[in-house]
């Protein structure tokens, strides 16, 4: 699946996923932004004794009631999901889009469903500063898909950004899939009942449970009443409902707040020393980072031993950018030594 | 979502499911087809096991490499799926297909999900005795889904008539999602390279892990490319990866034969006992009965503590019949109390 062009090469490989650069490659991964301490113990119990309620069919009811009052929504505004691929798959089947638009550099996932679903998909690039150009998406356009913040880029769009972007007629679809790792959660639109607006959110990444497949969407009932009888029955399976409740209480409530602190701490960090090293840095406030090093750097990464995202398969992107999860101190040494090693910024040619 | 009328009754709710018959009514257990034992220890341990893979995105490989050894199939030709709704949906969404059929009475999601896809979907219904018709297929049908046994009626069609229905152009579909619980798996086209046969398996049932969504289809290899292009990533979860490998095993195969048997055994009893007490039931294989009971038996169990499969939602059937999981012998005693507390045949008006 690519988008002809629209990258400056012959074609982006939208199913092109992190996963795919570290597997079985041991390698040292910073390409794959989930954290890097794997969920912690109280979860891994939880998951652990889901396993006495697996010869029940798994019922999400109870998942979407913690759901929505975390985010003090009513449940009928919440809809678990078999991670946020699952939304994506359901949002892009939801209606016969007549135009629908992804801004980019983005998660491809949201693009690929659509196209998946048999849609032509538009593409919008943010800005030179990889900002919203809000003027960018075309009036009539029946659906906008964005990141907040932004995977690739990191970046977080102002929320007054994104609400400038609803209009009658259109659904705004937010991938918020990073937010829950944002002291704060700034910009969120997760707790605010926005006519037009969905958003998506996943377990996966600061919880690091990307093999549960957890996630869920809110937005309007009556688009979540849509969305739920698309769902296929029991999707949301039983670890998936465990994992739910076990975050949904005071102790998941503080390792989140700790977990997006830690990981916002050793973004900050990464980027100060990479910035000191005269590398370009994307400004932004996600558990990764948007940095240009310079053409071959991916490949010379790998040769010496360290995995980093490839950014060549994200339309607006090219071979001169790296995504590099956000790790700790210890981690990050190794990466700075990497990239001495393989010549710094003259990584490329 | 409804078939009017096929069912003579104003519409047949396609979305009924014996989960929900059972779900916090303190009811006994004959709705729901799962074995009542719940899953082997080494399978719960083996799911408990995987919570350590968690924190890496799923990868389905290993375990489509397994299912394809199982069934002495190439690797191509087996896409994992979570649960085998999954493998209902993407085969709903395969082709545009012009002349949908579905042998009724059948599991109703496979209607569903066409019809969830903007398909019009076209009913045949099975004989009197519950045989395959196949003349009564439309020549043109391109897409033909059946049972095999057949849920809820417990009709094993034999191999013969199953491949009978193939046709240039045609897609069949075999759901055979209770096929491992029938010993030697007779009639089983999974490990048989049909053109154009896919057939649709599911760990569920007989493994006793609905919570953990785990199924697969068998399919010719083109087939298989179109529908895993389709499945959204990292649909089939870690626990799903891990129940796959710890039943492909030696330890797997023989307490599959051993399971297999036991539902066997027991089915074969409560047909007996239930006949000898003048109930009609359907001369089926599988690890249920359809049974003849009267009108309002359903109603009148749960009155008594019993939950069974009310049989008005499935198109073909009516009020009259109710499907009862195979059970072992002491839950067999408390449905034949129970049936005789609500006047046994004479439960209906």
């Amino acid at each position: 699946m690519s988008v002809p062009g629209v990258a400056g090469d012959p074609g982006t490989d939208l199913l092109h996923h992190g996963d795919v650069e570290v597997r079985g490659a041991g390698l040292l991964d910073l390409a794959v932004n989930v954290h890097p301490h794997g969920p912690p113990r109280w979860l891994a119990q939880a998951l652990r004794d889901s396993v006495e309620d697996v010869a029940a069919y798994p019922d999400a009811r109870a998942a979407e009631v913690a759901l929505a009052r975390n985010h003090g929504r009513d449940p009928r505004e919440v809809l678990a999901t078999a991670g946020a691929t699952e939304a994506f798959t359901l949002l892009a089947r939801m209606r016969p889009w007549r135009r629908p638009v992804v801004v980019h550099p983005q998660f491809t996932e949201p693009h690929a469903a659509l196209e998946q679903a048999g849609h032509r998909v538009e593409v919008v690039l943010t800005s030179g500063d990889h900002r919203l150009a809000t003027a960018a998406v075309p009036e009539d356009a029946d659906l906008v898909v964005l990141g907040n913040p932004t995977n690739p880029t990191g970046v977080l769009h102002p929320r007054e950004d994104v609400l400038a972007l609803t209009r009658p007629g259109r659904l705004v679809v937010v991938d918020e899939a990073f937010m829950d790792a944002l002291p704060g959660e700034p910009s969120s639109l997760a707790g605010s009942p926005v006519e037009g607006v969905v958003v998506v959110r996943s377990l996966t990444k600061t919880w690091a449970i990307p093999g549960v497949r957890a996630g869920y969407l809110l937005g309007g009932p009556d688009d979540v009443d849509t969305l739920r009888a698309a769902r296929p029955p029991w999707s949301f399976s039983a670890a998936a409902c465990a994992a739910v409740l076990a975050i949904s209480t005071p102790q998941g409530a503080a390792e989140q707040a700790r977990r997006a602190t830690e990981l916002s701490d050793w973004s900050a960090s990464m980027a100060t020393q990479l910035r000191a090293r005269g590398v370009e840095v994307v400004a932004g406030s996600a558990p990764f980072l948007l940095a240009r090093l310079g053409e071959g750097t991916h490949r010379r990464l790998r040769e010496v031993g360290v995995a980093s995202r490839r950014c060549d398969t994200f339309p607006g992107l090219d071979d001169g950018w790296v995504r590099l999860a956000a790790r700790p101190p210890a981690t990050v040494a190794v990466l700075l030594r990497a990239l001495e090693a393989c010549g710094m910024r003259g990584c490329g040619p």
